[in-house]
């Protein structure tokens, strides 16, 4: 795992703006709670995006072009939509990889290539501008399943729907999660190439279809061309950070995840129906594999939800200096606290925390998370059933210094140590954190960039999600940032969107103000890449 | 609930076979374990249905007749199951009431009628013999829904299917529970109305369309007919009770039943996303209802899946002589235990305890059930969110004397007191336990035609399972029995079948045998209902 160093110096840019010394106060654990997480934040240094210089650069050819191919740039990402790519049904999978290749071969990428892997092909493609340096486009053309109800509209459909208080918006599954600020960011390369001949660096896209799947192959991709992308300079992922409101954020990394499935289910030593499920009745003198799941299950957190697995958190480093800083410009920049609970639906913060106890276990706190429960009848009514198998997908995500092998040791000792030696535990997916530090040249373009805009973003250490980032920062070395304008909701859940014309008096970027964001990107981070690496 | 006396005198058919004095030797608890059921066997005698008399009766005529109408017959069994009756999904229940109350149109019930409840409608059926005395015959039209794998055959296309070893059988769902048998009884009607103008007894058919909802509405039916149904004099249900070696046993009862969904929820006092499931991530600072479901859960049961609900099983009653006596004959007369676990597909009885303690569980003891468990994403591989709600099916088997009420109140209990009182509890059904005296004129005369047939049928007191016997039994004050030649089996499982056509040296009846036992049973049961009742 790549090492941060623990002392960053920061900017001038950094604000007192912090009172508070201890976080996690707030917090009253339930009776018998598991320990709530330990996070130390000392410093009252508040880092402030407002101390970068706007970005100077202008291109107005190049926005003349994009106004004038706004109908034809939406169509562009409806066409992405509407083509379905869900990688866990395998879903329109190798058409929706073959469609991204012939557009990276449209654009005038010479080299293009689907990448088998042992699971969903990656896809290639190298723009060769003559530059001396090379950005890698990091690319997800999966998608999440749908959910059986809850949509408005066909999720493949395309649909372009008015949306109160937003304006028109595309709504679809992979709106925004990634296919419209990955297409954007292709109007916007396009544009460059049609007004200017060229892109300003060379480019390399590198796509994967499993990232929903937690990218279990994109390790294969990569080390496919790794000579080659070993020479690149840096790596950007497309991506809309406005909220409703307007307000961009940007974040410097992400979490690493564990994805398991732990399953009970009739056996020799702890008993139960090993061929199929049996008359419920028969609990009366089987042994139940759903109690077993549940009993098993218990034992990883407290009555409260909190992670009880012994010494689950002890390999995760204290927020070092830049971190806790951008924690403290994080909890003075974002929307209110409760404008952000409205809009998870939530009442409260986990078991109670104060806002701040929440954001800080948001940054730099690892989880447990049930993703699924499945046994028996799950249909209506009454089925009396003895169910011979039980599963729970459980997710845990991963801060520094945690690894999934570590974290997935703990829990199989855990259970172990419970008696529970039958549940089986099949990991689905797993890997490391990753993030960049706010110095390095291509964090600082980017922020230039919003700052341009009008946007100040609060700036996080890392997301609470989780991206295979860590095969460009920690195998490859290079420093990777995502960002963008543009706002969309509902990634993994119904009714995705993305914003395309926003209603009168929204600070939310149009489709083609989005586009032209990813043109002036383009060229600030070029420059940056000539700058020596951090 | 009805009392039963506590001492039984038993005839001389009972026998000194069974050397054991304590049952429940043979269970080592497991470290954590909550206390295992205590059910004292203190009787050493052992009823034997060997000194029952063999039925004298003989109805050549009817015999022959049934022998003459073998095709007609079966197709009337797949006609049956040929139509769905999903009381669970509303599939295809009107018109299976109408198919039954057709049917029994034509067989000659002068009065009939669909009988509307707030939920599916009974079937009303009424046979004028002339005669003094009435037999109700209890029927459920409605069959379990569908497994989604598993099925070798259209579950409801009425497949004769060859199955080694047993020979032809009709595979269907509701070939055996309960369509099969119901239907062969009334073909064995048919032939005795047509051979001998009319049968011995006047009958009621009192069918319901929700038996495996747990019959929430039967007691309407019951309750429109109850002037009738009163004067009535037993209570008869068709029933395979051979088992695939031959063997046929008799059961006297059955237990109670209360069914619930046990449901978190985001809300306000425990947290969590209300609206609909968020992205998976965000349970570093989200409530989970899943967890919260399986904590609430876990309560519930020890770690070995015994029930732990604080005085669950203090209102049961021990075992009275009859039940004792009638425990130490099924132990004695029962197929070897190796067997039995064979075909559950078990390799132990619950938690290790010997055949003996299982047995005594199966006859006397309570049960709490995990039919169901659903939460989030339960299909193929990767989907990371945090499920909004989680919901868990559970079914509690209740003996005498406990209650649904009594039971549901301590379930609650034990949730609020260990913190959970944000745990709904939808109570979707319940009712209590039944049973009929071994001494019982009618169970004397349908062992007597038991025996006729060659069989010393093991009396089971109860049986693990759940019928609504009590509307009968408690409501009506009737005694009731069950019984049948015939041998089915994978009621509420895939593959359910009838065997119609038994393999050469196969001791398990076909159609025509299980048809010339109800001729034999309505002539020896009717005999019985001139008797006094006891």
């Amino acid at each position: 795992m790549r090492r941060r160093r623990t002392v960053v110096p920061l900017s001038a840019s950094l604000l007192s703006a912090s009172l508070l010394s201890v976080a996690l106060a707030g917090f009253v654990p339930a009776v018998g709670a598991a320990p709530p997480p330990k996070i130390a934040i000392t410093e009252t240094a508040a880092f402030d995006a407002a101390a970068v210089a706007p970005f100077a650069g202008d291109y107005a050819d190049v926005y003349a072009y994009l106004d004038k191919q706004g109908a034809h740039n939406l169509a562009q990402l409806q066409r992405w939509v509407r083509q379905p790519s869900i990688s866990a049904q395998n879903k329109g999978i190798t058409q929706m990889a073959e469609l991204l290749r012939a557009d990276l071969q449209q654009l005038g990428f010479r080299d293009t290539a689907l990448v088998p892997t042992t699971g969903h092909p990656g896809v290639y493609g190298y723009y060769d501008a003559g530059a001396e340096h090379t950005l890698v486009v990091y690319m997800m053309y999966d998608v999440q399943p749908i959910e059986p109800t809850g949509w408005k509209v066909d999720a493949f459909a395309g649909s372009l729907v008015d949306e109160p208080g937003l304006g028109k918006v595309l709504m679809a599954r992979g709106a925004t999660n990634q296919k419209g600020p990955q297409r954007a960011f292709l109007n916007a390369l396009d544009a460059v190439i049609k007004t200017r001949g060229k892109p300003p660096v060379n480019l390399i896209v590198l796509a994967e279809g499993e990232e929903e799947l937690g990218s279990p192959h994109y390790p294969e991709v990569v080390a496919k061309y790794a000579d080659t992308l070993r020479k690149a300079d840096g790596v950007f992922f497309p991506m809309n950070t406005q909220d409703r409101d307007g307000s961009a954020s940007m974040f410097l990394g992400v979490k690493g995840i564990l994805y398991m499935e732990l399953e009970a289910k009739g056996n020799p030593t702890s008993g139960g129906p090993q061929r199929a499920e049996v008359h419920g009745s028969l609990a009366a003198k089987l042994d139940s594999p759903s109690w077993r799941l549940v009993q098993a299950l218990a034992t990883l957190t407290g009555p409260d939800g909190e992670i009880a697995v012994p010494g689950y958190r002890d390999a995760i480093r204290a927020p070092n200096r830049e971190e806790q800083q951008l924690f403290n410009g994080v909890v003075r920049d974002r929307a209110e606290p409760a404008k952000q609970l409205e809009s998870l639906g939530a009442a409260r913060w986990k078991n109670g925390r104060d806002y701040r106890a929440a954001t800080a276990a948001e940054l730099f706190d690892t989880t447990l998370n049930i993703d699924g429960l499945v046994a028996g009848y799950t249909g209506e009514g009454v089925k009396t059933i003895l169910p011979h198998r039980a599963v729970a997908k459980v997710d845990s995500r991963l801060v520094p210094n945690q690894t999934p092998d570590q974290a997935l040791a703990l829990i199989r000792k855990r259970l172990d140590d419970q008696g529970f030696q039958d549940i089986e535990i099949r990991k689905l997916s797993g890997y490391p954190p990753a993030q960049t530090s706010v110095q390095a040249p291509l964090t600082q373009a980017a922020l230039s960039v919003y700052r341009k805009y009008g946007q100040t973003p609060p700036v996080a250490p890392r997301i609470a999600g989780s991206a295979p980032y860590y095969v460009f920062t920690q195998t490859l070395g290079l420093p990777m940032i995502s960002g963008g304008l543009g706002h969309g909701s509902g990634a993994h859940a119904p009714n995705e969107y993305m914003v395309v014309e926003p209603a009168k008096g929204s600070k939310i970027a149009g489709l083609a103000q989005v586009e032209r964001f990813y043109v002036d990107l383009l060229y600030s981070l070029s420059d940056a890449l000539k700058q020596p690496k951090k």
